[in-house]
């Protein structure tokens, strides 16, 4: 058993009778990052993977631009020079003006047309050039991610409490190969551990690649996505009204209810050769 | 169709071909919560019930304390007067230096002694009392909640892009009776929103009642329920480990996997006639 669970005392009532057993139940504890030594955020997550939660997280956000603006992504140390297990700290190769004209940037929606998803999607736009490329993928290439997706979720067989996204290589239209997976009890970081283990490897931007989650899309999922410039993004379930508006502006190929034999595609269909 | 879905086009997959048809898709929309004219936060949210998402996060994240504290929630306007569909203002009924209080006290956690599990749940216990009392509730109440819930989603039917909350009243251990249910793109939101009109009508604190969500449980929903002190919190899947220990320590009854006939209780189980 890995870390990432951990055995709970449960009672168990099933056809009417009760019975007392353990349960592996996913491990959340917070996670503080830190930038440049100063406090920045603190996420509850799945233990595992912290370097690259907290780094896909800042590209995806819009932190940072680049592999190459982070220095160090390290455990922040105790009183006693004991690594915390809960707290990073990402060393950054940036002005400290700069870093300050990003965060103001990303806490404020400028208010002259108030605040709509149209604001939303154009500041968005400000930051995150429109992908575009001849990427092209085959029905059944798509139709094969969950099961390849599936394979690899090992802990999702385990518990059940997961979220998870894979990202996939594109070499050519009728093959996709998994280069990563990673689990969490929040959605978006999965994704944002997917996003940093790309960028900490210096593979982002990557123009041949899908990425697929498990569960619904939202506006964020895509944003998430087009800060690491990938051009294909499913899931297994719905997405919403804003999420199919800024992969279309974006453009990115917005596949939905991907799931037994079947898909939906919403914008960039292009890319699919049907 | 409510405002809350809206027709988008689509190609569909299946069995070998494609076709093109429309589909229904959950509106999503940032939402602006001000606080005394003064901005504080942007969530993305399903459309509807905004008041109460807002007035809900507001208790549920403890920047208020009870109803009393909250003077009006209103629409902020524009400059020729009409209302801003996506922007709310909260008047309190506070003292600004007991907000400024509460703001920095919900941003800091204490460092005494590292970022951690047990520290996210004694920073709550310092504001949120611990439930007892005496409710009771038979498992067959507890197997009949999803059937319930399932009856009054009629959005999720039309699209299956939404997380569910429902909250019940249990007057007695063998009955269960809906007050209300709510939708969102967000799971945090639609539980938010279901506290949230819980909060405006005055029925909170709530010691025979029952909270009810899709999907999974997180410490976040533990922290919502408590601090709206629901003393039954079930989810159709799995909780987290930080789930259970907060349940735990704020004294709520935790059912996990309520589906297919069955459950599991993780903390709590006095509280269920077995």
């Amino acid at each position: 058993m890995s870390e990432s669970v951990k055995d709970y005392p449960a009672i168990k009532w099933r056809a009417g009778a009760s019975r007392r057993e353990s349960d592996n139940l996913v491990v959340e504890e917070p996670l503080e990052i830190r930038l440049d030594g100063r406090r920045f955020t603190i996420t509850m997550r799945t233990l595992g993977h912290d370097e690259e939660l907290a780094a896909g997280f800042l590209l995806a956000e819009g932190f940072v631009a680049s592999r190459t603006e982070i220095v160090e992504v390290r455990r922040v140390r105790g009183s006693r020079g004991e690594p915390e297990p809960n707290a990073l700290d990402i060393v950054l190769n940036l002005k400290s003006r700069a870093l300050t004209e990003r965060l103001r940037r990303n806490f404020i929606i400028s208010p002259s047309c108030g605040v709509c998803g149209k604001a939303s999607i154009e500041a968005l736009q400000r930051r995150i050039p429109r992908l575009d490329g001849d990427l092209r993928i085959a029905p059944a290439t798509i139709l094969g991610l969950p099961s390849q997706m599936r394979d690899a979720q090992e802990i999702f067989s385990a518990t059940g409490g997961l979220h998870a996204a894979a990202l996939f290589s594109l070499p050519q239209p009728d093959a996709a190969s998994l280069i990563v997976l990673r689990e969490d009890v929040g959605r978006h970081n999965a994704v944002d551990k997917v996003i940093g283990h790309a960028l900490m490897r210096d593979l982002i931007p990557l123009p041949h690649s899908a990425l697929m989650v498990s569960g619904r899309l939202s506006f964020e999922i895509v944003q998430k996505a087009a800060a690491a410039s990938i051009p294909i993004l499913c899931a297994v379930s719905a997405p919403s009204s804003l999420a199919v508006d800024l992969a279309e502006e974006l453009g990115i190929t917005l596949v939905g209810f991907l799931r037994e034999g079947g898909f939906n595609s919403y914008t960039h269909g292009e890319r699919i050769l049907m």
